[in-house]
């Protein structure tokens, strides 16, 4: 786990792929689900509406948890942990467009221009995984084999 | 929402696809990370070990969410709510071994067969997702053009 995002995995976050995104439901249970989202380099951003449940989970608790997998590797993925900085209104649903651009949906119909809103995440925690095994983990593997190497 | 899995989406769970699990943290914050796991019709099981963070979260709070995606079709998901059954020792790490053979890596040595724990989770809901909707999205933006269709 590290504050800062690790190098090895920024690729996964500038790429258009998918963030599995979870929140905390009003009774405290967690909710997942799929999102495009954006990437400056600081802040993770999503579009949503404002008449769906992940808006109202999120105005409750701004807590969240999401991830993003390589499709070329689905070993190799990124953990980032964080917490709504903001949920503004989209006006003309001009972020959300952006988001069709970048996932090659563009021009497809955007009937709930006026609810859409933009979610702001900052990041507090990342954590990368390669095959399978966060750092902590490979590294308690490899200090295993060593031992087993040296043992045997 | 319903409480019987959606035929429409039952191949999800009977894939050896990818779960993108949502569990609670000890201090209610989201944790999110990906899995296999195994369908039998009525419960999803994974392995995991008793020696890391989701293993302690589930032991404090059972209630889980994950998702499935189609690789064939990002817009086609499926969440499954639900709570821990139990979580009981892994003897030979059998039910890990039968993970790997479902996801093709058979034959990876394990090294902490005596830590393995098989988690079984009891669905309380399923929410399919097509085309980017659920189903009362889907059923909202019918009657919506159906309106517009009128009207014009």
């Amino acid at each position: 786990m590290s504050a800062e995002l690790p190098q090895s995995h920024a690729d996964l976050l500038e790429r258009p792929l998918f963030a599995h995104l979870a929140t905390i439901r009003p009774d405290g249970s967690p909710q997942s689900s799929v999102m495009w989202f954006a990437w400056d380099g600081q802040r993770a951003r999503f579009s949503h509406t404002s008449n769906r449940q992940k808006y109202r989970n999120l105005l409750a608790d701004g807590r969240v948890s999401f991830h993003v997998q390589d499709p070329d590797n689905a070993y190799r993925t990124l953990e980032v942990r964080g917490r709504v900085e903001s949920m503004d209104p989209d006006p003309d649903a001009a972020f959300y467009r952006s988001l069709q651009r970048r996932y090659g949906s563009e021009g497809v119909p955007i009937l709930d221009a006026e609810v859409r809103v933009v979610i702001v995440v900052e990041p507090t925690n990342f954590v990368s995984v390669f095959g399978g095994l966060t750092e902590p983990e490979t590294e308690a593997v490899t200090a295993l084999l060593q031992q087993l190497e040296e043992g045997g």
